[in-house]
């Protein structure tokens, strides 16, 4: 039996996960699709950090027992919090920021030093700071926005930060029409509720419409006006119906890795990755 | 900030965790010194099995809340449980292994395909796999064991199943008493309680003595007869106050690694690791 006793693996890279190791989880129903643990752990390695963040399948009618089991973990830090679960999770917070308030979701979760949970909403901030670095700055633009659910919310609270006037619908309309209202009380007159598709600057797809091969457009890029954008936040496809629509129609489109891979330099500043004061002792 | 958005590490060896990784998780209080990450995730990657295994600090106030949660964790698939929690685990359960049982104690615990979890206690094997790999038959062996707790139990139950003849004594008499009563049903004649040392082919520590610098002696093996062999259950430090005393008085020594990474074939085993019907997918 000695010959299934392994030594370290040869030419092992980065620190192991031993018993000092701090934990992040992202939780999600379904899990096997996050793309959080191939970004993070790599920047834990790069950094230093004696941390590791791992998948956690939690389904809706487990919430409750697994957030009240991760809070009791003593050396776990902070969560990812993926579909379905955005909503649900707020309240197991302790603080809730404005951006996630405002929201009525949350997409990271920090234990702070006294124990208590805070919840954040980077999604809105991951999308907007995506735009930017792709040249479309909201700030001015009047953009149209299909979705009003949980992305939906934090991306419309983010473009209306950076200065964007929204228009939004949904298939539910008083999920629209709730939303509009919300957000008008901060940014008067700076939302509305339509019934589909208005002119814009900006189109954007924060609808779950194009994740299976057989969905219809979320809206038809067709009839827009040369030069409007249209921007999806499915990453998988990499290339959705709605944006191969947007591009026949010779259209500028935006993908929808960047609103991922741009909260991650926000995950580290709200986890204190690297930083003096990490609580997995890097720095 | 795009400089903070990392690729995967350069060099980086073997799977990275991503969605569908499958979990395990090892729990204790304090969890800092456990060395099964360090063993089991190496062992992992070597078998191209999709898995890692945590250290998840709980204390017992919280093990309850943790253990349920852990329960609802849907891509969690094993446990493995350290000090102080072998013998409460035992009641989150499902079933319980006839050597769980008598051993009073989990080490190991499995979530089976129906979602039940089994519990089995492998810490009398590994130390009597250890023993025996060192050359130190068990079998119509007298042995001397101090400590009548949770590691005491298991190696107490796997020694008499392996045919050695045990006297055990504990600082708390009533334990020792205990313990030998409820094996000596099982294996009537073959174990005593004793009020402390007597004449052995092997003696033992099973009781915590020896972790801390300042710890007295479990018992003295000053006067053991010639080639009366003196264990330790004891990984940090390796060589114990004790192991020190023995081998001044010329006697020989086993080591409390063996008992840990003897255990890992049985845990490949236990959790079908790179096993057909693996969960994790493997093979």
């Amino acid at each position: 039996m000695s010959d299934s006793v392994p030594g370290p693996a040869p030419g092992a890279d980065g620190p192991e996960i031993s018993g000092t190791t701090r934990l992040f989880a992202v939780i999600g129903d379904p899990v096997a699709q996050v793309r959080a643990p191939g970004l993070l752990n790599p920047l834990f390695r790069r950094l230093g950090t004696d941390a590791v963040l791992v998948p956690v399948h939690v389904r809706p009618e487990g919430l409750a027992e697994v957030l009240q089991g991760l809070r009791r973990t003593v050396n776990l830090d902070g969560l990812l919090i993926t579909v379905p679960h955005k909503a649900a999770c707020l309240r197991f917070a302790d603080d809730v920021s404005p951006t996630a308030a405002l929201s009525a979701s949350t997409n990271a979760m920090r234990k702070d030093a006294d124990g208590r949970w805070l919840a954040e909403n980077f999604d809105g901030e991951g999308f907007v700071r995506g735009l930017r670095a792709a040249g479309y700055d909201p700030r001015g633009a009047r953009v149209a926005q299909a979705g009003a659910g949980g992305a939906g919310s934090a991306i419309a609270v983010a473009l209306l930060a950076a200065g964007a006037d929204v228009a939004v619908w949904d298939r539910d309309p008083a999920r629209a029409d709730g939303l509009a209202a919300r957000l008008a009380a901060r940014w008067p007159g700076r939302i509305t509720a339509t019934k589909g598709l208005v002119a814009a600057d900006i189109t954007v797809n924060a609808t779950p419409m194009g994740l299976r091969p057989d969905d219809s457009l979320p809206f038809d890029p067709a009839g827009l006006a040369r030069g409007t954008v249209v921007a999806d936040i499915i990453m998988k496809p990499r290339r959705t119906a709605l944006l191969r629509a947007a591009e026949e129609s010779g259209l500028p489109v935006h993908y929808g890795e960047p609103m991922l891979t741009e909260q991650l330099p926000l995950y580290r500043e709200f986890f204190r990755i690297g930083a003096p004061g990490d609580p997995t002792g890097a720095s």
